[in-house]
C-alpha cells in the first residue's frame, strides 16, 4: 500500500529514496499507526514545505534575514521569520525539543533550521524536501550558541526583566534568545503568554535552547489552542505523527536498526521492549531495579512467570511461541540477568523468551559519535516492540513510545533505593512529558496548577509536576 | 520415524520417557547422522545391556565380586567382571574417557560402572535400561579414589616395575588400578600390550582413572582389532555412536538446551558453532585469536565478509537469511566483538548474522555444580550447529563434533601470540583425539611411531603427536 508507504499521508512522496532508505522503508518495520494523521495536519505540513523551500537556507529571503541579523535590527528582514534550534542536552532530548520547536515554528508561520552541532547529520535525513534544514555554516550566531545564556543580552527573559522589551516597542532586536531550558526563570517562562508573543512576532529570527517538551503548555495558550485542535483532533498523538515526520535515521543508523531487527528481533511472535535508565548512581545492576523490572513484566503478564522448581518446560513443541526481549540500557546487567532467569528456568506457559541487548555503553558519552547512532539506533528498535516498558523521567523512553505509538508500562521511579509497589503502570497517553512547565496564568498573572486546567493537558504519570497531553479517552480519568 | 528416535536402532526402546526427557527427544533437535551403527553394533549394545543388568550393582554377581575385592583376592569373585571409571578431570576429558572406558568393557565383556563423582548425576541420565551404571554407595575403595596414583600398591603399572605380577602368576589382585592419565608412564602404557591385557583378564575389578581418549590404540591391538571393525565398519564413527549412545543429558540440562536452542538458534537458516578455548593466558580476548576466528570464517566462506564502507544492505528483503552463531568461550570478548562486526557492517552476501553466547565463566570452576551443567549444555548446543569451528587441543570441541557427527574446521592453534596462517583447516574425521598415545611396539619390543602403522588411525589435525582414527574416505590421505 503507497498509503503505508507515506505514513498514512504524513511523508511527502517527493523524496529521492536511496539517500535515505529509513524514510520510505520504516513502514515496513513498523506496526500500523493507531492514529492517522488528520487532513488538516498533512495539508499544514505540505504547506510548511513549501515556506520551507520559498524560505530555506538558499533562498533571497533568507539572505535578506541573515543582512538583518548582522545589521542587529529587526527592520527591513525580507518576507520569512526563522525558529533557530540549537543541538543542546541528550538525544532524546534533542529529538523532543526539535520537534517542540518545529511545531512552534508551523505555528508561527516561521521556518525551523537546526544547529547541525556534533553529529546532527550522521544521525537524521533532511526532513523537507528540496531545500536543507540546516543552518548555512556563515550563520553569525552558531559560534555564540554554547555561551548563550540567561543574561545573554539577547536573552527575551533578560531583556523583559530589564524591562528592555514590550509590545509597543519600536526598535525591535534582530535576533531574540529563548531559554527554555530546565533552569529558565520566571521571565524566560513569559514565552508562553500570548502578550509575549505578540511582541516576538516582530522579530525575525527566534533562537531556541532548550531540553524540554514544551508542547504541551502551548495548548494552555489561547492563541495556539484552535489550531493545535484543528491539527490534532485526537489530541495525544502529536509527537507521534510529528515524530514520524521529522526523524528518519540516516543509513548508517537505518543500516544498524534493520540489520539488528532482522538478526534478532523479526523471526519473534512477539516483541517486547524494555528501556531502563537509572539516576541513581552506582555500578552495574541495581538489584532493586531487577527486582522492579520482574515483578512489572510478570504481574502485567508482559513476559511469562518461570517455574523455579520445573527443569524442562511440560508441554515441549515445534510452535513453541517465543517473545523476544530488547533491553536497552548503558549496563548489561539487567539484560544479562532476564536472558539467564529464561535460560535457567521454563516458563510457566511453554513460552519461551529471547533476550537481546544491542550496546552497553556504560556511561553516556555524548561527544562520541558512534554512541549517538547507537543510541538512536536502540530507540528507534524499542519503538518497534509491541509492547514497552519504559523507565521514568527518560526522554530515550518518550521518543521509544511516542515514535512506535504506544502507551508504555512507565517504571515508577524508585525512593531510598528501594522496589516500588506498584513496580509500574501503564501511560495515559503516547505523548512526553514537559519536564519544567510553566506554572502561571498570564491573564491572571499568578501562580496556576497548569495541570488541572483543561482536561487534555494533565500531570505525568512519572513526574507529579510535569505535563504531558492526553487523548480524549483519557481525559476524565 | 520411530527409527530416528531410537537414532537407529542405537538406543533400547525399554526406557520410560519422562525421566529422561532427552533420550528420546534428541532426534527431534539433531540433523540426521551422517552414518549409521551397524547392526553388529546394535546387537553388542543390546546384548551388553543384558550383561549389565545381571552383573549390575543389585546383583548377586555384583555382591560376590565386591566379596573378593574386600578378601583382596581374585579368587571366588561370580560370573561378572568390572571396569570402574573415575570421575576426573574436566567435563570434556571426562566424556571422552567414560567413552573409552566403555569401549574397553564391551571389548572385555566387562560391565562398566561409575563413580558418580560431584556432579555425573545432575549431568547425565542413566544410559542403561533396568539398571543402574552407578557404583554402590558401599564400593570399598571409593575413598581411595582420590588418591590412586602410579606407586599404589593395586597399579598395573607399579606392579609391572616390580616385577609383581605376569601371565602365570597364580594368586592375581581382586583389582588393578589402572593409571592411563596424561603423565602416565611407560609401564602403565603397557595397558595398550595384548600380553599385558592377558593378566587382566583374570581380575575382577579394573579401576580406570584417565584424561585421554585411548580408543585409537585399542585399534592398534591385535586382539581388538577384528572385534572394532565389526563393530564400526565406517571406523570414525565411534564417538558419535557410543557417545550418543551413553550421554543423555539430564532434565534440568536438556532444559537449557531446549530453551537455549528454541529462544535462539531454532529459528535461523543456518547454525554455526565457534567453540573457542584459548590456553595462552591473559585476560579478555586475545587480538590475536580473534583475528584468527575471523580469518577462518570468512576465507572458509563459514560467515559472510563485511562491506567496511557499507552502511545497509544493498537488497534488503523480507526473506533475509539468517545465520545463527553461538559462540563458547570462558571469555565474553569474542562473541561481542563479532556481534559488533555483524551489527556494524552489512554482509557483501546480503546475509544476517546473528551472535549468541549462552554463558561466560571466566575461568574453569568444575566444582561448581552449574558451572559443569553449562558446560555440558553447551557442548551439546554446539553439537546441533550445521558447521563447526572448535579449537586445537580442546576435548570440549571433540564432544562436540563427535555427537554432532560434524568435522570441524579447526582453529590451528597459535604460536608466540601471533594468528596462524592458514587459520584453521578442516578435520580428517569427526573422532577425538588421544592426546598421550603410547608410542611402543609391544611385539618388537620397541619404540614406533604409532601414527603411520595403520591406514585408519593417524596424527591428529591439532596434535602432531596424538593419534585418532580415520574413516575410509581420508585412509591415503
Ligand atoms: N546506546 C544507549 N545510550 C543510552 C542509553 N541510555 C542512555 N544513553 C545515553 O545517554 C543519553 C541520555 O540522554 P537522553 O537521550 O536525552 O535521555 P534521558 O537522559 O534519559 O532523558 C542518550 O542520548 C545516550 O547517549 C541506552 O540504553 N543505550
Ligand atoms: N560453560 C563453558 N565452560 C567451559 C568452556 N570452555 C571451558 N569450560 C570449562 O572448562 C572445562 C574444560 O575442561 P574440558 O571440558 O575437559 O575441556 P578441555 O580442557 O578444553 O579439553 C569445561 O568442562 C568447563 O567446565 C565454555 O566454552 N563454556
Amino acid at each position: 500500500q503507497p498509503g503505508d508507504r507515506l505514513l498514512g499521508g504524513l511523508l511527502s512522496p517527493g523524496f529521492d529514496d536511496g539517500s535515505c532508505l529509513s524514510r520510505y522503508g520504516s513502514f515496513s518495520y513498523r506496526r500500523p499507526s493507531p492514529n492517522n494523521p488528520s487532513a488538516y495536519l498533512i495539508s499544514r505540513l505540505r504547506n510548511y514545505e513549501s515556506l520551507h523551500k520559498r524560505c530555506g537556507p538558499n533562498s533571497k529571503p533568507y539572505k535578506e534575514a541573515l543582512e538583518a541579523l548582522r545589521s542587529g535590527s529587526a527592520v527591513g528582514y525580507g518576507e520569512c521569520k526563522y525558529v533557530v534550534w540549537i543541538s543542546f542536552s541528550g538525544l532524546g532530548n534533542r529529538i523532543l525539543t526539535l520537534t517542540s520547536s518545529f511545531l512552534y515554528a508551523l505555528l508561527t508561520n516561521r521556518v525551523l533550521l537546526i544547529d547541525q552541532g556534533k553529529d546532527m547529520m550522521d544521525l537524521f535525513c533532511e526532513p523537507f524536501p528540496d531545500e536543507s534544514w540546516l543552518l548555512s555554516k556563515d550563520f553569525p550566531v552558531t559560534d555564540q550558541f554554547d555561551s548563550l545564556g540567561q543574561s545573554s543580552p539577547n536573552c527575551h527573559g533578560h531583556l523583559l526583566k530589564n524591562n528592555m522589551i514590550n509590545s509597543t516597542e519600536k526598535r525591535m532586536p534582530s535576533y531574540l534568545y529563548l531559554h527554555l531550558a530546565h533552569d529558565y526563570n520566571d521571565h524566560d517562562k513569559m514565552f508562553f503568554c500570548d502578550e509575549d508573543q505578540k511582541v516576538m512576532e516582530k522579530v525575525p529570527w527566534l533562537i531556541i535552547k532548550s531540553d524540554n517538551y514544551f508542547i504541551p503548555s502551548l495548548f494552555l495558550m489561547p492563541s495556539f489552542e484552535q489550531e493545535l485542535f484543528n491539527l490534532f483532533p485526537h489530541k495525544e498523538a502529536i509527537f507521534h505523527h510529528l515524530g514520524r515526520y521529522l526523524f528518519h535515521p540516516s543509513n548508517h543508523v537505518w543500516g544498524l536498526i534493520t540489520r539488528y531487527f532482522d538478526s534478532y528481533l523479526a523471526r519473534a511472535d512477539e516483541r517486547i521492549g524494555i528501556q531502563i535508565r537509572t539516576l541513581d548512581g552506582g555500578d552495574g545492576p541495581l538489584s532493586y531495579v531487577m527486582d522492579q523490572i520482574i515483578a512489572c513484566t510478570q504481574n502485567e503478564e508482559i513476559l511469562p512467570k518461570v517455574d523455579q522448581h520445573g527443569t524442562v518446560s511440560s508441554s515441549p513443541s515445534e510452535d513453541t511461541r517465543l517473545k523476544a526481549v530488547l533491553v536497552t540500557s548503558l549496563n548489561l546487567g539487567y539484560s544479562d540477568n532476564l536472558k539467564n532467569l529464561y535460560w535457567m528456568y521454563p516458563t510457566v506457559t511453554g513460552e519461551v523468551v529471547g533476550v537481546y541487548q544491542a550496546s552497553h555503553e556504560g556511561y553516556q558519552q555524548t561527544e562520541k559519535p558512534l554512541h549517538n547512532l547507537k543510541a538512536w539506533a536502540e530507540m528507534y528498535l524499542l519503538s518497534l516492540s509491541d509492547v514497552l516498558v519504559t523507565s521514568s523521567w527518560s526522554t530515550f523512553g518518550y521518543v521509544a513510545q511516542g515514535l512506535g505509538g504506544l502507551k508504555p508500562w512507565i517504571l515508577v521511579k524508585p525512593e531510598n533505593r528501594t522496589t516500588p509497589n506498584p513496580p509500574c503502570g501503564r501511560a495515559m497517553s503516547m505523548e512526553p512529558c514537559f519536564h519544567a512547565p510553566p506554572f502561571y496564568d498570564c491573564k491572571a498573572k499568578r501562580g496556576i496548577d497548569t495541570g488541572v486546567v483543561v482536561p487534555h493537558v494533565r500531570h505525568c504519570e512519572d513526574m507529579s509536576w510535569g505535563l504531558k497531553v492526553v487523548g480524549d479517552d483519557h481525559q476524565d480519568l
